[in-house]
């Protein structure tokens, strides 16, 4: 299909689109369980409580360092589900395509569409493809939605932090804004970055099997800042964060020096803040530490007693501020 | 928040994406059980099989005689799900806004999403809002997707037409894409025409109760030909189809002659397909009849043991035509 690109005719319902389908979507999702012929998939579920999720993903540009917006929107729903205790199980798979996408484009982002569903042990069971035309949609938009099984005992919630509970990160943050921002091209980074786009169930699943995990975020738009006050409003604790305990690449922060942008306000996609039991945090650490995605993962601060809401970063030298939610995005279109 | 525009900050997961969720979309959506805080839902299902599906709209305009782009968000979804037998429960939302859409407008569109949720009495129990920029996105593109739960014993599927099964239809066709094309402004039809949108799953309901309902499918894109053509390559079956017998609003004929479309190729958003084991077909009808979604339904034709694939119709005058599945869709953008 080298030359070819997404024409409106594609988004028709009618033969070209059974064409598109047939010869380039279906066989990229090769292996998963999506069923061509029915309106909605039909699936046996496992025991247990059912997490649903949904995320739309808009990212510029749409192939980065270390992903792409396909891979991108596959781990965010994964991650979404992975943040309430779920097992990730089905995707669904929605794209609003651009007229003069090249289908090698399309074939590539499906790719990795598959390959990260594979990396995550999910299938994608559903989709839809619409067809919008040249100037909008920036290529492709894509909208996954998901669901999952919590299983029996696991009890994971954003409103479950208490205070004297340990705040830990799995590692490095700001790689993904950053990785983003170097190849939309606007400033010349000589710098090897790669995003951080990452499922996160694995990981989730080792730590919940390690000890009592209260609560998880993935810190994406708004960054670890955004998680942190949300966590600290949710649970209504007060937070302490130890700065410089914060992983955190020398390059990312000397481009965020150069940018005056805050590295704890840039969007992760492969990271995640977790507050567990004290007594448990060592063996919770370990387990992080002993699994890919988490070999850089550190204890960054503990939950308080204080005023809800109120996240306090204590620096290098013993200064202390607070921290502020962020209003908007430092870099729009992240994900 | 009159004369209010959605900005870039909206989409970028800090505190004026927090005052867009607090004051305008979960209000709107109140009462549904979408959780503020969490990740993603978390729910409780009735004992069935799962049914899990998504579809994205970018319909213009908007706004539209019968409906608008919330509504049909909701009803496409829910009558995705209902197509396989399935009770719809629970809905996702994703919004793509473009900056400077008018909040009174997003208003206007949660609203109906809120209503539509009402009326097919399902919840919208997770969302995500992403902004792109001025010039993108034509306001704005909805995603839904669903999960319902298909009770025991419903066995609803697209390849499961047997020779003998009568066809049926709830109504009239064409009407959706007709309305929709006239408040595109392109042609001056004065006309009162209204999008047949409404969602599906009370009717099919009432249908599984009164027969054997043996396959399902809701002519949307590709109308009414796409749906049959659809119908009897998956069961392997031929169709025959009483073109006289499919109803059709006089002024749909009308406008369709004059613009040469076909009204059997023109989108529908309320109406479906029915492949009922013969014995139980006049039941099933009375039952249509019935609901108020279905009281100009009618028997349009039969399955056959001719060739899989193999749509006929038959005219007025006896005369007989094969239908060919149409290659793209005659008005672009239309769900």
């Amino acid at each position: 299909m080298a030359g070819d690109v997404v024409t409106m005719a594609h988004g028709g319902g009618g033969t070209r689109m059974q064409d598109l389908l047939r010869d380039m979507i279906f066989p990229a999702l090769g292996g998963q369980t999506l069923d061509a012929a029915e309106d909605a998939a039909i699936l046996e579920l496992p025991p247990g409580t059912l997490a649903f999720t949904t995320d739309s993903f808009v990212v510029k540009p749409l192939f980065f360092s270390g992903g792409d917006i396909g891979k991108l929107a596959v781990c965010g729903t994964v991650n979404d589900l992975a943040m309430v205790g779920a097992r990730p199980l089905y995707l669904t798979l929605g794209l609003i395509l651009e007229e003069g996408l090249p289908l090698d484009d399309l074939e590539r982002v499906l790719a990795s569409v598959a390959g990260a569903a594979r990396d995550a042990s999910v299938k994608v069971v559903a989709g839809d493809t619409k067809v919008v035309e040249r100037g909008k949609a920036d290529g492709v938009y894509i909208n996954t939605a998901g669901v999952g099984v919590i299983p029996a005992g696991v009890e994971v919630s954003i409103t479950r932090v208490t205070p004297g509970d340990a705040l830990l990160i799995n590692g490095y943050i700001g790689d993904h804004g950053i990785a983003v921002l170097k190849d939309r091209g606007d400033f010349a980074f000589d710098v090897a970055l790669d995003s951080d786009c990452a499922p996160l169930a694995g990981l989730v699943s080792d730590m919940l099997g390690a000890g009592r995990v209260h609560a998880l975020r993935d810190p994406t738009r708004g960054g670890l800042a955004a998680a942190l006050k949300e966590m600290s409003s949710c649970s209504a604790v007060s937070l302490e964060v130890d700065e410089p305990a914060v992983p955190l690449r020398e390059e990312v922060r000397a481009i965020c020096e150069v940018l005056g942008l805050d590295p704890l306000y840039v969007a992760n996609e492969g990271k995640l803040l977790a507050a567990v039991a004290p007594e448990d945090a060592a063996a919770v650490l370990e387990a992080m530490k002993a699994h890919l995605l988490g070999r850089n993962a550190a204890v960054i601060g503990a939950a308080g007693a204080g005023k809800p809401g109120r996240v306090s970063l204590t620096g290098e030298m013993g200064s202390s501020r607070l921290l502020r939610m962020p209003s908007g995005e430092q870099l729009p279109r992240i994900c």
